[in-house]
C-alpha cells in the first residue's frame, strides 16, 4: 500500500495516509500539481502560512528502471506567483518510493522559528530541531546529515538561499555519493521550502530488496530489458553519455540562438573555449568523471565532475545550461571559473538558470562588468551573507531589472529563460510564453527537432506535442533526456506500468494525464490571477533583433492564445 | 478652440491639434485616463517605447475658481502595471489652460538618448536640448528654467529619480513661487516621462486676461461667487487653512489606525512630537509660512513652508501623508528630520508615501535600523547616486519587499498604502483594494466620513460613493480638499460648467463620466492583465491583528469584488 507523508510542520508531527484512489495512477508532476491545485489556495502569499511544498515521486520510481527515479517538487512560486514543478535527479525519489511513499507534503511552520529536519525511516517521520545546520552551505549540511543518517540516505535539502526565501532557491538532493548537487531549481520551491522552517528532508535507505510494490514482476522483467538495450543504443543517449548536455552549445552557437551577454546576441566565435567536447577532453585530461549517473542505475549517466587543473573535484556537473548562463550570458568562456560558479550554486541551493541571468542583467544594469570572473565570485558571496546587492540577485532575473532600470529581461512570468534565444529558437519561444511553468525549458524543449528554428511556422504545435510528452515523462519520473528511447518504447511503458499497478494504461489514457496536469496547471494559474495576458514573451523580444541573424520572436500572439483550445 | 499639445520626441517635434469633439466634456483624470486608454496598449512594457505621458488641465482649469487648476497626469504605470492617474498643485494646469490646451500627449524618445526641455508659449511648442539639465535636481533645474523664462512660466519637471526610471519618480510641478513641489507622485509617471526623454515641460506665462474660452462670463461670475463664500466659510476647510492636511494625524494616531514602524502598530503616544497643531505652531514661531497656495488663486490654501531652527526655508510642504509615511512609519518622531526628508523627495522628485513606505519595508527586513534619520538621509543620497539600495528603494515597497523577504508589505498591486491602516480605517482598505488606481487614499478617502471606521459593514458602498466623488472633482480640476463645499454647492457647477462650455450638464451627467473614467481604468487593468484577483489587501493583513484594537481586515472578499457591478 502506497501512502503520502504529511509533515505539519506547525505540530511538529508527521504521519502516513494512504494512497487517495484518485492519485492511484498519478506520479511526479501529475501529483504535485493535482495536489496543490486541491490543497493551496491559488491567490495565497508564496511565502506565507499557507503555500505548502510537495515533493512526489514519479510512477516508475522507486524500480530498478532506468533514469526513473525524477523527484517532482510543486508548490505556488513565489517567482512566478503560479504554479510550479520542478524535477530532479539524485536519489530521493528512489529512498521514498522504496518505503513506498509516493509523495510528500509539507505544511505549515514551527511556531517558535526554529529549522527542523525530516527523517523518513522504518517507523514512519519524524521531526528534529536542526538549529546546527542554520546557514550552512548544502555541502557543509549534507556531510553532517550523511555521516550521522549513513551514506546511503538521500537527502532533499534547502541551502542559505532557501533560508533566506531568496526566489532563486531551489531544493537540492544528493546523488548516489551524497553531493547535494541535483537540484529541483526552479521557480524557488526551496524558498517555500525554508517558509515552512523545513531545512532537510532525510530519507534513510530502506536496505536491499526494498521498492513499491510490483503487481506482475515477470512483465516487468520482459520489458524492462528491451527498453534498456534501446537506451544503451540509442545514438542521441550515446551523446550525453559522452559529453553530458554540454555539446548542446556548440548546436545552439550555431544556430545562432545561444544567449551572449544578456541575450544580446546569438553566436560568438569565443564559446569555442566552452565547448562539450573541449569539456570532455578536459575532464578526462584531469582525471574528472566525463560520465556519471546522478541517480542510482542510470544508464544514461550524462552528469559528469569538474576537476580543477590540481585534478581535485570542483563541482558536479557541468551542464549546457550553467555553462552558458553562467557562462556565454556573462561573457565569461573559461570552465574552471563555471564550475566555481557551479558549485557555489549548488551550495547556496540556488538555480543556475534565474541566477546566472539574474547576474547577466545586473550586468547589463552596470552593477558588475561583464566577463570579470571576480565580480561574480563577490556577488555568490553576497548571497551567502544576504547583503542587500546578493539578496537582489536572489530575487532573480525579472526583480533585478525593475531595481537597476533595465528594459532588456529574458523573463516570461517573472521566470528567467533558458539557454536558448527564442528570437532564434522559436519553438522554445513558444514554450516559454504558454507553459504554465514560465520560461522553462524543460517544460518542451524544441532543441532536438528537425525544423528551421528561425521559421515561426509551425512551431506551436511543435511546442503543444513537446509539453505534453514533457509532462508525461515528468509524471512517470523518467528524466526527459529519455525522451528519445521513449517515443519507440511507448508499448513497453503501458507495459510497465501494468506490471507495476496491474491495471492496463493506453497511451491515450498517458497523454490525457499529461494534458489534463497542463490544464490543472494553467487553470491554477488563471485562479493566481496570471491570466492569458502573462503567456508572452517580453515585448524587447519581439521588436529588438538578434544578432546574427536580425531575428525578432515573431509567432503570432493569437496561435500561442490558442495553443492549449487546440489540445 | 482648445486644443491638445502631442509632443513626437523621436521626431523632436510637437504640434497643436483640435481637441476632438469626443474629448469636448473630459477633463483632468476622466481626459487622461480616455487618451491613455484610446492610444497606449495596455500590455505594453510601461517603460518601453510604446507607454505615453498625458497630462491634462481639467474642465474648470484656467478660470479664476479657486482650487481649480489640479493637473492630472496619466500613463501605464510601471508601478502597478496598470492604468495612473496621479494629480497636484501647482501652475502648469493654469498656464496650459490659458494657452488653451486642455492635454499634453508625449510619445516615443529621442533616438539619440538625449534629453530634451519642451517650451510652450505663443508659437506653441518646441523642443530644445537639455543636455545641461540631466542629472540636476528639481530645485536648480527650476532655478536655471525659471531664470531663463520667467519666473511666472509653470514647469513639469522630472528629477533624478525620473532620468533614472525610479518606480518612485512623480512629475514635480512648481507653485506660484517656483518650489517644484507639488509632485504627481503615484505610480512612477516621472519614470514614464524620463523614458521619454523630457526633462521638464515648460508653459510661459501668457500674461494678464489669458484663459480658456468662456461661453457665458455672467453666469460665471454669479456662481463663482457663492462657491467662493462656502468655501471661506467652511469649517472642515478652515482646518486645512490653519493646519494644513497634518492635523489628520491626530484624528487617526486617535482611531488606532495610524501606519507606525512599517505597518506594524496603529496608535502611538510619541506621535504628540508630530500633530498638526504642534507642526503649526512650530511654522508659525520659525517664521514659515502656516498656510500657503499651492496654485494661484486658491483660497484653501493648505500648503505651508517649514523653517529650520534658523528661520531658514526648509521645504513646502509639510503634509499628513508625509508626516506619517516618512515619520511614524519610520519611528521618526521629529519634525525637522521629516522636513529634510521631504525635501528631498521633492529634489529628486519622488513620492513621499511610496518612499517613506520603501522605507519601512527597508527598516523590517533590517537594512537600516527604525528611527535612524542618518541613515534615511543616507538612503536619499543613495538614491540621487543610483547605488543598488539607492534603486532598491527607488523601485518602490514591493519590490524592497521581495528582496529583503519582508511578507509584511503595505501594497496593492504593487503600490504602496498611504497613511490609513486598512485594518482599522476600512473604507480606505475597500479603497486601497478596488480602485483601478492601486493603493491610493486620493482615490476616495473615507476619513471624514461619520463612521466606526472599524466596523466592515458599510464601507464598500461609502468607498464607492467617495471613489465616483473624486473621479468627478479630479476631471474639474478641482482639488479634493474641495469636496465639502463641493457637495453643497453642485447646482453652481453646474452652473460654472454651463457658463464654461454653453453646454447643459447635469449631475447625472458628471457622475456618470466619473463612473464610465472609472469603468475605463478598470478595463484598462483588465486587459493589462490585471485580473480581479488583484483587487484584494495582501494576505496578511487579513491574518495578521493591529494593535492597539487587534483588527484585521475583513471586509468580504465577494463585497469588494462586487463594486463595480453595484455602481
Amino acid at each position: 500500500m502506497e501512502r503520502i507523508l504529511r509533515i505539519d510542520m506547525t505540530r511538529g508531527e508527521a504521519h502516513l495516509e494512504p494512497l487517495p484512489e484518485a492519485y492511484r495512477l498519478l506520479g511526479g508532476r501529475a501529483l504535485t500539481s493535482r495536489i496543490v491545485a486541491d490543497e493551496v489556495d491559488p491567490l495565497c502569499d508564496p511565502l506565507g502560512p499557507h503555500n505548502k511544498v510537495v515533493l512526489a515521486t514519479g510512477l516508475l520510481s522507486g524500480t530498478a528502471l532506468s533514469s526513473s527515479n525524477r523527484l517532482s517538487a510543486g508548490g505556488k512560486s513565489p517567482l512566478t506567483g503560479g504554479i510550479k514543478e520542478a524535477n530532479a535527479g539524485g536519489n530521493t525519489a528512489l529512498r521514498l518510493a522504496q518505503w513506498g511513499i509516493r509523495a510528500v507534503v509539507v505544511e505549515g511552520a514551527p511556531p517558535d522559528g526554529q529549522w527542523r529536519i525530516a527523517v523518513v525511516g522504518p517507523e514512519g517521520c519524524r521531526l528534529e530541531p536542526a538549529g546546527d545546520l542554520a546557514g550552512l552551505g548544502n555541502y557543509a549540511a549534507a556531510g553532517r546529515l550523511l555521516a550521522r543518517f549513513g551514506a546511503r540516505a538521500a537527502l532533499a535539502l534547502i541551502g542559505p538561499a532557501g533560508e533566506m526565501r531568496m526566489n532563486v532557491a531551489g531544493i537540492a538532493n544528493t546523488d548516489p555519493e551524497g553531493r547535494p548537487s541535483r537540484i529541483a531549481a526552479r521557480g524557488g520551491l526551496g524558498a517555500v521550502m525554508g517558509a515552512r522552517g523545513l531545512k532537510a528532508l532525510v530519507v534513510l535507505d530502506p536496505g536491499p530488496g526494498a521498492g513499491p510494490g510490483m503487481a506482475e514482476p515477470r512483465r516487468w522483467r520482459e520489458h524492462a530489458r528491451p527498453y534498456l538495450q534501446e537506451l544503451r543504443q540509442s545514438p542521441a543517449i550515446a551523446r550525453y553519455r559522452n559529453y553530458g548536455t554540454a555539446s548542446t552549445l556548440e548546436l545552439v552557437n550555431k544556430l545562432g540562438g545561444l544567449p551572449i551577454r544578456n541575450f544580446s546576441r546569438g553566436q560568438d566565435a569565443a564559446t569555442e573555449a566552452i565547448t562539450g567536447i573541449l569539456m570532455a577532453e578536459m575532464i578526462a585530461e584531469r582525471g574528472g568523471m566525463v560520465s556519471h549517473a546522478c541517480m542510482t542505475g542510470c544508464a544514461i549517466q550524462c552528469s559528469n565532475t569538474w576537476a580543477g587543473p590540481d585534478g581535485r573535484e570542483v563541482t558536479s556537473a557541468m551542464e549546457f545550461e550553467s555553462n552558458t548562463l553562467l557562462g556565454a550570458n556573462l561573457e565569461i568562456f573559461d570552465f574552471d571559473a563555471i564550475a566555481r560558479f557551479v558549485s557555489e550554486c549548488n551550495d547556496l541551493g540556488i538555480d543556475t538558470i534565474e541566477t546566472g541571468a539574474a547576474i547577466g542583467v545586473a550586468m547589463a544594469g552596470g552593477l558588475v562588468p561583464f566577463g570579470d570572473v571576480d565580480a561574480v565570485l563577490d556577488l555568490f558571496a553576497q548571497m551567502r551573507q544576504g547583503t542587500p546587492v546578493g539578496r537582489l540577485i536572489g530575487a532573480g532575473a525579472a526583480t533585478v531589472g525593475r531595481v537597476l532600470g533595465v528594459r532588456e529581461v529574458p523573463v516570461v512570468k517573472g521566470q528567467a529563460m533558458a539557454a536558448y534565444d527564442p528570437r532564434t529558437i522559436k519553438g522554445n519561444g513558444v514554450t516559454y510564453a504558454t507553459s504554465p511553468m514560465g520560461a522553462d525549458h524543460t517544460a518542451g524543449n524544441s532543441i532536438g527537432a528537425k525544423v528551421d528554428h528561425l521559421d515561426p511556422a509551425g512551431k506551436v504545435a511543435l511546442s503543444r506535442e513537446l509539453q505534453i510528452t514533457a509532462a508525461l515523462l515528468d509524471s512517470l519520473g523518467m528524466c526527459s533526456f529519455s525522451r528519445a528511447a521513449y517515443a519507440p518504447n511507448e508499448g513497453h511503458f503501458l507495459e510497465l506500468l501494468r506490471a507495476r499497478f496491474g491495471a492496463e494504461v493506453t497511451a491515450e489514457d498517458l497523454r490525457a494525464m499529461a494534458l489534463a496536469t497542463i490544464r490543472t496547471e494553467v487553470a491554477f494559474n488563471r485562479r493566481a490571477g496570471l491570466g492569458p495576458e502573462t503567456d508572452r514573451l517580453p515585448e524587447w523580444m519581439r521588436e529588438v533583433p538578434l544578432p546574427p541573424h536580425g531575428a525578432v520572436f515573431d509567432v503570432p500572439q493569437e496561435e500561442l492564445d490558442a495553443i492549449w483550445q487546440e489540445a
